[in-house]
């Protein structure tokens, strides 16, 4: 008996898109990509070709007019999300959409009244939580190997920042890379955080200050289960991509370390050293993209919930707004 | 020619004054210890002869009496030190004073205020400044190795919560344990604090909110050089004593490890492990308290400045008690 | 213009052939495997089915007969590589086959000689070479990191020993375990080994020793270049798969530390801890399967020579049968 | 009741002597150092001066003869050692004897020998294995954490070689260097060593093999207990002072690493890199300096077994002169 593969279109051919597209044609078996779509042919056409995808075109309503595509990978850009997300839960298919959502919450909310009034599936792309060590962490919480959650401390640096022109629409560092941190928050901890602190800093970096964001951010968080926590990020650590997470538990905590390309550790007359983490999202987390994507195939092929749904891909966007709030205000901000 | 030693006295023979008694007479050889008093006649007779002290006594005031003693160091209760200080320095011997001077302004402004009068010399025991680890986070800042200074993150965490009767007097988690964290900010990071935020929990461990203290909190920083910051203290890590800084700075980071008391990992069927960190404070920073007193004696003998003068030991009072504040309004403190 | 790819048959669909037959099929897209051949019938057919490949059958002449097929990849027993090496080469086919050719010289030669004859490409399956943490330290080597290579030591156990039948007619420790270090010990060290030494026990896993091998095993290496070396194997170490090596040079020294399937630490009462290594060879060396065999692909697509030849193949054996001996007579043994 | 300390006289002021007089006069409360002898009078001087001992002088008889001396430390040239500790037995002294007693057996047994007409203690200065890292090591050993000793890998380098001209008459690497890992493997694995088989170069330094020693050299082990090991040696370790040891048991393993002389870990844009292992012998070996001569002052004073005896000091001796052998001959040697 064959197996039943999910038929599937992606929108979005830019450098996330791809990244999907090479998963879901190579990595994961039960998935079937049929066309792919980009306002800018030329980015359609050699992802197709790349990628060997039967069929592409420059508007996706090709792509949910497709009558065997069963489900879409959104890959566009942000401020296209909550529309697109509209439109195929009306033309009746299962959703995956990168994050954010949106950067305001009225378009986020009509977009998830959609997909519920469709009866769709919407997972949202928090990757990471699908990444082996955050699941370690997030394992350890739940068998109770580190008691009660007390404390969190998230560290999560970039290795150099966007283009100046991307920083300038990105909606700032709490939309932008934060929200990321803010999701694993809340999935770590297993409670919703309630209230936000923030101060930055743009001292290395004044073009960043300049263009109206800041380099270096800390957000102290306090969860509504008593947690209290921090989270750290820089668009700038130039010795590379820093993931990490501490968890002070009442019997013990768990911390991660960065993963690196090797294991190897040398020894010379000037240090002990070794090479750089892995330099970037595309390359630490690899694998976890793969899970994620195979997750959601899954989710749809058996019809069974997501893992990631609207409301994970809502709340962390009304955290990233009062972490701005919070920063322009100056005061601690309760959401 | 014989070498000159510096002749001291010891006023408080409690834990923490037969460690400086222990390395006032094994392990500095340039002091000369006299004599130690302890209101507590049997602990400040046992301390004399553990340690071969010439003489003891009951009463502080036969060692600011004692002709021949030059020095004294104060380890009493905190509430005597300010006045211990004063008459000191009215007494004209130098002095190595415990922390902190005193729980409010006033008594450590006079204390202080005394000792500039009398010319005589008053170092602050904050001891970590002298630890191997954070003196070589204080060198990276200093030679350039990370550039400058962006955000820094202090863990800083007790095995085990001291007694409840000690707490209800201790004047809470910022004036008894954070004060190092605060003085360490200062000093690693080169500049001062002059803003604070705190959260607090007591979840597992709500005798200690009973007691009117709290068991975790986080304190957020910001310097006057922009710089940003954490501060992450639990009076119960059942993992054991947890002293831990990492600094990011524009040309890298910086971060210390915990000492441990072997170098020996074993693996075995379940798991790859290590021993515990280094028990507590007496374990952890032996050789800093012997070279804080090293450095102390000799400030005095070649008539040097201080490392840690009483201004040092001022501040950490100011941000603690603002911390404070932070934590019962509920908002930010300025200083 | 359609990329060419390499049109393949797989001889065997044992662990490892399957394991190929998954990368072939999925990760590697410029190979095309056309046809999978096992004496089991229902092996051949269930890795046919699951790796989607065409045809299928017990006989692998069918595979050398089948005219499309460029390139065969010998996965079936030890004892039947080199006549089928033989055959694929008077077939025409290119060559991977797995470790070791052969356990005999004769047979080795006879292979490597009829390879030669029909001009076909052969690469043997050492797949620890594309291992990223051997390479850089090979990476080291080559770039003169740690200047001229003098000490090597390799540590290589596996988690357990595999059934007693097995070990019966594995050729022993040597044959089937060391032989992938003796190969990595030449890679590493880039000279020849010219003198082994060989001490082994059994004393934990005595039915090992009675069944004519050993649990323990350490070889003294001597290259022809001078650099002096060790290789520690065991069949049983509990806590896992356990590769590592280390080389000291004259300007420096390089180590390699297990790979893990996660970077979390656990800190609780007891101890600071992580989870054991990645189990078995499957899990670790995955990677390095892929990449030894997209290069295998490459190799003969671009009419380039491989990357381990046949000659790569045979040197092992050599020195493994060198121990053998060193071991059987007690003796230090010249190759 | 005033504690009873030991009477001691030091025989030889050079680098471990004065190191000696140091821990005594400073660190072992229960020492009383009353003389120190040395042919040069000036090294005499120098120390006594530095450590206050009343008296000092050239020849060592002084020491022997002062009626109230109970114990000597033995650290003039090895030479010399076999003949004090002779006399000092005579002389009814107790002996700590810094290893090697003598390059010779004839010498050592006659050592013995007097040493145990007389009744007298002798202990050798195995200062190692009172290192805490080691300590770890044989006490997983014992309380049977990692099962049955299976196999013992020692790696033992300096960090430079010593002058040439004392290479020339230190008896060679194994009795000058490797002798202490003897001692360890004995040690640790707590069985006797009944082959050894060496192999050496000396790449990268051919002034050491002018000098008729070696470079690097690796010994392997066979004990009476079945177990195999190695022991690699480097006179050379550009990166400093290693000293490791792991030890492969039947129920887990256990290793252990470098002491460094701080824990920070440093991140920039070329590496993760941290500051090289504490340099040599005097730094890293510290406190088991100390912990070995506590040992032997309390031995004495309650008149309890030595840890470290004659035979201890005997056995290294033997093994390295088999080494030698080994290495000279070509070929196994059984003990």
């Amino acid at each position: 008996m064959p197996v039943q593969t999910l038929k599937m279109g992606l929108i979005g051919a830019g450098r996330i898109g791809r990244l999907h597209a090479e998963h879901l044609t190579s990595r994961i078996p039960l998935a079937d990509l049929l066309m792919v779509a980009d306002p800018f042919e030329n980015a359609a056409r050699s992802c197709a070709e790349r990628y060997a995808i039967p069929s592409y075109g420059r508007n996706y309503s090709a792509v949910l007019d497709h009558p065997d595509i069963q489900a879409v990978v959104i890959c566009s850009s942000t401020d296209t999300h909550a529309q697109i997300i509209e439109e195929a839960a009306q033309a009746g298919k299962h959703i995956f959409c990168e994050k954010p959502i949106a950067l305001d919450l009225l378009s986020i909310d009509q977009a998830i009244e959609a997909v519920k009034r469709a009866g769709v599936k919407l997972q949202i792309g928090f990757n990471r939580r699908f990444d082996t060590n955050f699941r370690r962490v997030r394992q350890a919480v739940e068998q109770g190997e580190i008691g009660q959650p007390l404390v969190l401390h998230i560290v999560s640096r970039d290795p150099e920042p966007p283009p100046i022109e991307y920083i300038r629409v990105s909606g700032g560092i709490f939309l932008d890379m934060a929200i990321h941190d803010f999701d694993m928050a809340r999935y770590l901890v297993g409670s919703e955080i309630e209230e936000v602190f923030a101060q930055a800093n743009s001292i290395s970096d004044p073009i960043i200050a300049e263009a109206g964001d800041v380099e270096n951010a800390v957000v102290m968080l306090r969860f509504s289960n008593g947690v209290i926590g921090t989270i750290s990020n820089s668009r700038h650590a130039v010795y590379g991509y820093d993931q990490r997470v501490e968890l002070l538990g009442s019997a013990g905590a768990i911390s991660t370390e960065n993963n690196y390309p090797n294991a190897a550790i040398i020894s010379d007359a000037h240090s002990i050293h070794r090479d750089l983490p892995l330099h970037f999202f595309v390359e630490r987390y690899t694998e976890s993209f793969i899970i994620e994507m195979m997750a959601f195939v899954d989710s749809v092929l058996r019809d069974e919930p997501v893992q990631v749904n609207g409301n994970d891909g809502r709340i962390p966007v009304v955290i990233a707004l009062a972490a701005h709030t919070s920063l322009v205000e100056h005061r601690s901000v309760r959401l």
